[in-house]
Parts: C-alpha cells; sequence; structure tokens
C-alpha cells in the first residue's frame, strides 16, 4: 500500500518530522511518501493560510495522486479535504480529521493543545465543521513566539505538557490532541508522561487511511461525494483538469 | 462609495447578471465594479470547485482590493470569505452571509432554493458555518440539467416558483432565499409573485457592504480576524505577497 | 424615507441618546422620529420589565406606524419585535437583532458587554432566540449601581472598554456589541479604543431598516409572519384594533 | 391550597373547560379559580396575540395573586410567564411548560398536536424556548377553520386523533402532547383511543403547581428570577407597581 | 398509593436516607418502600457501576413491581430507567430526571452540586441524554474523600453550600440541583441558606411519580416505551423473564 | 495480537457472523475470538435489552478480557461499552462507535439502515450519545418480522438495499451504516450494489481496535476514564470484583 501525505505548507522541517512518525506509524508493507507545497507559507494559523494551503494541497494531488491507494492532508485544519474527497477516486483524509476519530475511540471529550493563540478560532471551526463541538472540552495553546517551527517540540515540550495536564485538570478533557503538524511524533515522545491518552494527527491519519483502503468501501457515486459534475472550465492547471474530466 | 464584487467563476454571464442587480441596489453615489476569475468553472457546486474559485477570489481581490471601499465574494458558498475578513483592510462579504443577514431581518426560519442537487450539501455546511440551522426550514432545487447558467431565471422560473411555494407550505418557511449567483435579480423580477419576503444575495452584499462602510467600525487589531501574523512564505504571487506584509 | 424608533422605556434622555445616534446614522433623506413609552420602567433588566415594554411598544407602533416606512424597536431585548412584525405592514427590527446582524457581518464569534449583571440573562435568552449561540462568546456586564441611565457613557466608559478588552483576550471574541439603548452612540465614540469591530445597536437598526426599505422584500402573505388572523377580541385600545382588522 | 389559572384569552367558555379540567386533576384539598383576561383576543396563535396575552396576565395575576399559592397562565405558548416568575413571590408556571415536564417524565420524544397551522411557528419558538427541541419529533395541527372555539374537541376530536397516530408512526413520538387550552380535558375523554401517553396542559400545570408549592423551594433572591430591582417607573397600573415596589 | 424506591447501590444507610425524605415529601396516603441493591457498590460514580446499578435495579424492579403504583429509579445518573420505562406496566421517573423536571420548572437555568469530582462527567452525560444541556449552568464538586457515605450533609454541609453560592454567583444558576441519593434531604435542611431555589431528587421523584399515576396517562403500546417485543431469551432470572413475557 | 468481540446476545448464528466478518477484515497476524453471552435475548432493539446486555458482556470482558489486546462489544448500541472503557486496562470499542468513526472518515452525513423498526429509537440515542446528531441523515428500517435473526442478510437483502437507496436520494445520505450484528458482512457482499461507501460495523471495530492498540495511547490515569475508584462493594461476581480491585 502507498500512502501520499501532502504537507501544505512549505517548511522541510515539518515533512521531515511528518514522514518520520508516518513511517514509525504505517503497518507493514506500507510505504510512505511525503510532498511539501512549492507555494503558500510556512505554517497555517488562519483562514487565509489555509485558503492558499487548500489549493497548494489540491494542485500536489491532482498531479500525484494516481501512484497512490490514499492521499493524506498532512496539516491540522485539513485545508482542501472535502474538496478532495469529491474529486480523487481514493480515498482521503485529514491530520485533524483523523485525529479526532481516533480521540472519540478513545473517550468522551477531548481537549486540543496548540501552537499558537491565533490558530485556535481555527481549530475551534474545525471541530465545529466536524459537528464535534459536544464533544470538545477545550483548547489551548501556546502564547509566545516560535522561534523554529520545526523545533517546536524540542523548545515547547514541557509547557505543551502543562497545557495538556491543565486541560485534563481544569476542562474535563479525557483524551488530549496534539495538534499541528509541526507536533507530529511528539505523543510518542511523551509516552507516560501525560495522565490521559493523546492523540498525534498523523500517526492517526496512516492508520485510518489504511483502514479505509483495507476496508475499500465503495466509491460514491452518488450524495455530495460522487465525483464533480461536469461543466466548462478554464485557465486551470492540467492536473487538475485531469482530475475534473475523470470519467 | 466603491464595492469591487468578484465573480469567483468564469462565467462573464453571471458576472453580467451580478452587475445589473447590483447596480440597481446601490444607494446613490455607490460605484459597483464587476471582476470575473480569470481560471476556474462555470459555476461551483461542490467543496472542490469552491476551493478553486476561493484561491481565484484571493487572487484578484489581493490585486484590486485598493481601490475599493469594500469587497464582495459574488457566489453563493462565500468561497474564501473568511480569509478575506483577515486579510483585506476594508470589509469583507459574501452573497450568502449577506443574504442569510437579510433573511433573519425578516423573519424566524428561512428556506434556500437553489439552482441544482448537487448543490444542496455544499449550502448546508454553509448555514451550518454560519451557525444558522435552527434557522433553516428546508433547502431545496432544481432537478434537471441547467442548459445555460447565464438563462437559469428564464427557463426555470416558474420551477422555481414552485419550489418556493412548496417550502412555505411544507416546510415551514417565512422567508424564501433565492440561492446562488445565476439568480442574481430575480428576487426583483417575482415581486408579487412570493406569498413570503424573498432575498436575493447580490441587492443585500451591496446594501451590507454599504452599511459595514458607513458605520465604520474598527477595523480587527486582535481576534481572529487580525492580520495574518508576520512568516515565512514562498512562490505566492505578488498581490497575495503584499496581502501578507502589509503592515 | 421615515423610520419610527420606539423607546419601550420611560427615559427622555435615553431617547435622546437613541435620536442623536439614529440621526449621526441615517442616510441623507431619511428622517428619524423617536417616541417614548408612555408607561413603564426606566430601562429593561428582566423579563417582567420586557413584557411591559413589549405592550407598550405595541401600542406606540399601532398608533403611529402608517406615518413611516419602517419601525425599530429601540431596546436591546427587542421587547415585541416579533409581534409587530406580524401585524405592522411595514418592516420592523430591534436593536439586538440588528446588532447581531451587523456582528454576524464582521466576524466569527461576538461577546456582548451590558449595563447590569441582572440584564446578562435577558441578553442571553435573546441570542438563543434568534439561534445564535453558537457565535456568542461571552456577555460580560457592569457590576455596580447605575446612578444615571442617561449617562452611563460618561460615567462607566473606562469600564465598559476593559470589559471589551476581556472579552476579545479571554473569550476569544472577534467583535464587540455594545448593548443597551443606554450606550447608544459609544461604539462612535471610543473609535479606535477597541481592538476589534465593536457594533451599536441603533445604528445597525437604522441602517438595516433602510436596507428592508429599499430592498422591498415581498410583504408576508402566509407563513408565520403573515398577518394576524382575525377573530373575535375585547377591550384593546383602538390602535390596536386597527392593526387586527387590517386587511 | 389555593391555585389561580388565567386565561389570558377572553373566551369564558374556554375558561369553562379551563376549571373543569383543574378541578378535576387537583388533589382533595386544593382550591381552583380560574379569570379571564378583560381584554385580548379569543385564542392565542400568533407572537402579537401573545404579547397581549402576556400583559393581560400580568395585570390579572398582579391584582389577584395574594389570595393564592401559586399562580398558573393557562394558555399554551405561557404568554408573560418568565416574567411573571421574577416578579411574584409564589411558584408560578404555564400549560406548555407544565405539560413538556410531563412529556418528559414519560418517553423520549414528544409531539404536539395542535388546533391551527398558524400556531404551530409560535409552538415551536415556545419548545426552542425551553431547550427541548432535541425532545419534539413533530408538531401536527389541524388544517380547517375552528367553528366554536369553545367546541374544538367535540367537531374535530376525530382529526385530532388521526393527527396524533400518525406523529406516533411516521414522526416517533413517545409522548402526544394535546395543546392549546381549548383541548383542556380531551387527553382524559381519550383514555384508551391513542397509542401512547397523552399530556394535557392543565392537569399536568396544576398538579405540577401543586407539587412547587409543597416542596417549598428556596425563593429566588438572586439570579435572573430574583425580584425585578427597584428603578423609576410611570403610567403602570396599581398592582404592577405594588409588584415592582415589593420588598 | 405504592411507591417502590430502588437504591441500586449497597448502602443502607443512603437507602434510610432516601426513605426518610421521600416519606417527608409524600402525599397523605401514599405509601413509600426502600429497596436496597443485593449486589453493587456503595455509590454511583462511573458508567461501569452505573451498569451494575441499572442490572440491581432492573432485578429487583421486576420481582418487587406488582406491589406498587409506580417505581423509581433512586440514584443520580437514573441507572436503569429508560430500560424499565419500557419492561415495567406502571410509570417510572429516577432522581435526576425528577429533580431537572423541578428545576426546570422553577427557573432558567441550573446548575448541580455534586459529590465527587469524579462523578461530574457521568451526571454532564445523564443531563446530555435529556437533552437539557442548554439549561445547564454548571457542574460543581466535591473534592476531598467522602470519609462515610451516608454522612455527606454533615461532614461537608458547609462545602456544599458555598459550592452552590459560586454556581449562582460565577455561572448564573437560577435553581440548584443538589445531586447524589447521599444528598437527600438536604434541600430541605438548608431552606433559607441558599440564594436561589433548590431541588432535591428524592422529593422531586416522590411528588412527579405520585402525579404520573393520578393523571394516568395512556400505556404505551407504540412508540419506543411500548412493552419489548417478545424474542427467544435464554438465562435470564425468573422475575425478568416475567416482564420480558408479560402480555 | 489478539481481539476479543463480545457478543451481548445469545445467538450463536450472530456469533458466527460476527466471527467470520472480523477474521475477513483483521490484519494479518491478528486472532479473533468471538464470545457469546450465556444469558440475555437473541437481538436488542430496546433500552431494556440493552441493559441486560451490557451487563452480560460486562462480565464476560472481566471475565476473560486478560488475554487479548482489545475487546470489542460486538453489538449495535455499544451495550456497556462506557462502563467497559473505564474497567478494562486495554483498548475497548464497539459496532456502533467504530462504524461512525469509519463513515465520518468517509463523507459528511450518514444514514443508519436497521433491522427492526423498533430499534430505531435506541440507535437515535446513541448517535445522541455520540454527539453526532448533525451527521446524521437519517434512519431506515425493516418494517416486518425477522423469522431468522442468523438471515437477515439473505431474506431481507434487497428490501435492505432499496433502504440505502433511498436515504442516498432522499435524505442526503454521503454513506450508509448497516447497521446491527445481524448484518456484519453484508456490505462486502452488496459491494458494487450500493451508490455511496457503506460501513460495516465489525470490520470497522476490528480495524480501529488494531489501530488503537499500535498507536499504544497513554491509558487514562485522570479523567473520566480513569479506573473506578476504590469503594465498598458487595455480591459482585469474583471476575468483576477483580476488575473494580485493579490496582
Amino acid at each position: 500500500m502507498r500512502l501520499l501525505l501532502i504537507n501544505p505548507n512549505i517548511s522541510d522541517s515539518v515533512s521531515d518530522l511528518i514522514g518520520a512518525e508516518a513511517r514509525r506509524s504505517a503497518s507493514p508493507g506500507t510505504e510512505i511518501e511525503v510532498l511539501t507545497a512549492p507555494f503558500g507559507v510556512a505554517y497555517i494559523e488562519t483562514r487565509f493560510e489555509a485558503l492558499i494551503g487548500a489549493y497548494a494541497a489540491a494542485q500536489l494531488a491532482a498531479e500525484h495522486h494516481e501512484r497512490f491507494d490514499a492521499v493524506i492532508v498532512a496539516a491540522f485544519g485539513d485545508p482542501g479535504l472535502g474538496g478532495l474527497r469529491e474529486a480523487l477516486p481514493c480515498p482521503v483524509t485529514g491530520l485533524t480529521e483523523a485525529a479526532l476519530a481516533s480521540a472519540c475511540l478513545l473517550g468522551g471529550r477531548f481537549s486540543i493543545v496548540a501552537i499558537s493563540q491565533r490558530i485556535k478560532a481555527w481549530y475551534r471551526e474545525t471541530v465545529q465543521h466536524y459537528g464535534l463541538e459536544s464533544r470538545l472540552a477545550s483548547i489551548r495553546a501556546l502564547d509566545e513566539p516560535l522561534a523554529d517551527i520545526g523545533n517546536v517540540q524540542g523548545n515547547q515540550g514541557e509547557a505543551l505538557v502543562a497545557l495538556a495536564e491543565r486541560c485534563v485538570r481544569e476542562d474535563g478533557a479525557d483524551v488530549i490532541v496534539l495538534a499541528g503538524a509541526p507536533l507530529a511524533g511528539l505523543a510518542r515522545t511523551l509516552a507516560g508522561r501525560l495522565p490521559v491518552p493523546t492523540v498525534d494527527g498523523v500517526s492517526s491519519a496512516v492508520r485510518h487511511a489504511e483502514t479505509l483502503v483495507r476496508l475499500r468501501p465503495q466509491r460514491a457515486l452518488q450524495g455530495s461525494y460522487a465525483p464533480v459534475p461536469r461543466k466548462p472550465h478554464r485557465g486551470l492547471p492540467a492536473p487538475i483538469v485531469r482530475l475534473l474530466e475523470r470519467p
């Protein structure tokens, strides 16, 4: 099985974190490839950056998906996920969707621990988009500049643990989601440090993508995830045109 | 006052409908300009097409906003609206957001009448995104191919009236939203034909944009609509870079 | 265009604040008239006072509406608004409904800053009535006696700014609604003092009422805002009888 | 124990139905008195009529409550209930609130069977006001003119049974609420005719009012049902002034 | 009238508290019997303990219900209530369901004061099960070991009062629910100590059970509380078999 | 890896279906064992039967869990799941929870196709318990007696396909959940017959349980899924006592 993880941001260091955790999490025989967006920003905190990341992810997915059994949008907030699920013929998931699925299998209410204050509104809207606000205990986040997006785990690890502990003690969280691709693998590193089950987006996405490939559910031929209806288009990159015109 | 309406699709005929209704609706002294997306599809029915339209709208807004007092995303579903509200220094709204604001000022529960079955899921998600699902009575839509996206009003006018009547009689709607830029101006044409107040997205957006400009609310300096935080970026079009780097 | 603002309370000083902000906000050519309730209390904090204010507003509206293009219930909580929308042949809105419509056009989640602790429950119920609780970040209020209801802005201005800042910083508000007719015009005075867009009920109601008049949506002939069905009545003031018996 | 039931409408025939069912339902030793509004309409279907009924109920309650241990607003939709709970020193309930409490003690989801199409929106808003929309299976209503509001049970009894059966079979109702004071006592008459527990507003209100009196819960001294804060007032009827000024 | 209260836990001291408050609350002529679970734990804080308590309650109810007019599950969280309502031919309620019904008749939003931190999640899920989360202001609980489950009231009375006061002042509660059978009767003891109406589960359940018996609503013959459909079974205690096979 | 699937019902034929689909779905190296409840009913349609099944599942899990890496409650409605997640030291999931997780990874809104009308309320409550009602498009069910619970797939296969098609066409479902252990494996059999992705509870539970074992999230030491607090107990089966007293 071959899985494509698309980092919709330009940070190669984050792509490395994603790839490392993906490979640690994958089943024997699963091959992992990570692609980094050729255009965009260092990491997504806002709706505007997500809009850019979604388009970058769509271009990469359109160009490369044919070599893969499933595609993963490897950023929290899942930019472009809904659209790609319509357009691609294979299963697609994203870090937030997959992390929330794991969290819901582990307990009642989850908290999200995030890397910046600004990112909280975008994550809250993502949780609401998935209809899971009644299971969200809280979102807590770091409140300091990120010197190095590829080394948040090293620089702010203790602060993240402290936030997670407050989520459990003060907010009633049964599960912690460590959110943001820059935290990929941290749940594994913190094994034994936290008082409740802790979820990582990358490993969740890899395992759930494998599951979707193995369960081979019927492709959507009707409903709102059926292929995009044919209609006139103009000025689009060739790979996207191929998606729009696939039979 | 100068308002920019961005059609995030490639249909010039729809841009003409948008422009005509916008000019009919604007206050004296308001100038209207409509721009059509240089790339994209004929009209948006899916999340994937919305993703493309959002990026096209962002590019046009980034390039042209400086000449305008407010910007309107002139497609239902409001592709890119949240991001543009963060990135632009002027007020921004969209056809759905504006139409729903009007509908909420006219009655308790509204129904949306739309141009295709496929579009219903995307509209439902848009209403949920705005937190207004408790006020949504129903979404009803045409169920036949659209021969000419620029002439839906002429070809399917009677069918649309029939759908609206069912929304009132069977679903308990107090207000009808005629949804989709291809229906721009139809509420005006149907004056006296429908049994409840009927809302048009373009005229609502024009009037509400004027209001936002006149009320001059404080710009967002904090909160989740403050300007996008500075961070490394790569490969982006110059106008988008200017937005990301505005002081 | 002629707009009637009804202060459902007895405070002439508040009616003066309402009138001043209404005139500052209105479009050229819009005439403003403010009427003060002949019976009732100084300001509404409770459901019981709202019940009285609703009846006072209904009597004033019944008696005077014919000279106006639209009617505004000029108190937060919108006492009587739903009923007047059924009974009057012209558009009707209220300060809360209009302020929330503006807030929803400016950002994702709003907080309400209010003038007394007791008023918070009534405002919360009003927001819930409009189905907007998912967009309500918080309600914060002054916690001291109001020496002069006509001069809350002068006496408690700084305290109100401090509350608004906490709404943004601690509660995640993108927009502030300064609530209560006694705060009419304060958003304008505070221009530049607050970190997010700030909404005023009176100016919002005036502009949105103008919009409703200009858009001329079809009157409700069916649905739950159609005119009140004819039936026996007894002992009602003549203007209310005229409303109940209008064709 | 003495209970006051206030019919906020002018129909003496409905007051007779209310009184008869109240007496059949009361515990030994409970005395029942029913007062009919001196002004208002024959029965409430709309928000505007509810506004009038609320004020009429408030006046009657203010004038007469001192002789009673509890007060019941004896119309569905409970016009004025929230306000009276603040203002009166004794327990207060209403037909809808009480019927919904009974329904929630009898099953999971309830349907409301009502006497007119127009009344449905007002009842839906009442259920939402009580936060019980997730337990509402449906509202179904008669769709024909009511020749005699005092004899709906006789004229439309079979039609009401048919509606109730559809609520169970098609909508998943576990409990039926027969709504509207004109249906007072019908649940008793239909004993054995309906397939699920059936709730009557008057008997529920009488029994629950007795319970509130017997449980003697602490009066509200704080919170949003504490007595109305003292403030200037003008032009109010003497009994309402007494309520506003009670210590 | 004869009421059976089932303590699904093994604490005889708590059964004594339940019985005492039940007798104080019952109407003249109502006979009270309390049965204690023959197996289980001292008090329920978790879903696992509730699962055990539900089965114990079912066995006791199956064996004894025929001598009673109504059955009460006398633990907060109402273990087994939904199932017993299907299986028993008489009315059934539980302490939480009944307390929430009382709370909803006394004010807008209620807080629950509970005896342990661990119990909070289970109570929150119970409130959500009843669809009343929009009326829940908060859950606050003791945070210390319970030396004697039969004497929490004596040992922690002042701490419970302090929690209730915070619910009113900080969380906006209009009503306090003192939760947990070990607190049976405390609302009565605290009369005059708390600033808002305070609800006790046992007295609420006794009074509401009396009401359900007196109102004699139609038994459920259809809907989801109709008797359990006949089907093969095996290995069940004889009283449960009798319930499953009742005509 | 060793997985224990507990059929909380007494139907060996259903256990065979469960085991067969579990083995088809498991990864290489995963061993499957299915245990059938020694007491209970043929299949669960009601809350009362679920209460019995929960206790049976708890006894089996308590007795056998030590030999397994994860436990699956192999009935829809997940009887006992929440409690077992607290009490067992290994991951636990259930057919509904797992199927809903799969459905949420495949599309926006799902419908449940079930085997009896009576079962619908119990399934609806289960979906609400998981907070996913906003993603539930509909529940449709067979409406005829089940001659043989072990052969519903053979006898009613075409009827089930027809129900699924209506869920897509009329209710807007993007995904179908074939619900009930008696339908285990049917999604696989119907491959290519249905127009949207179709989810099976057993295969979902097996794959997700494997994922939970592989991700090795931190065990819950705090929060509401921490082990059950020690307290007095009486009369419980030895395996349950061992769970309650595990360190």
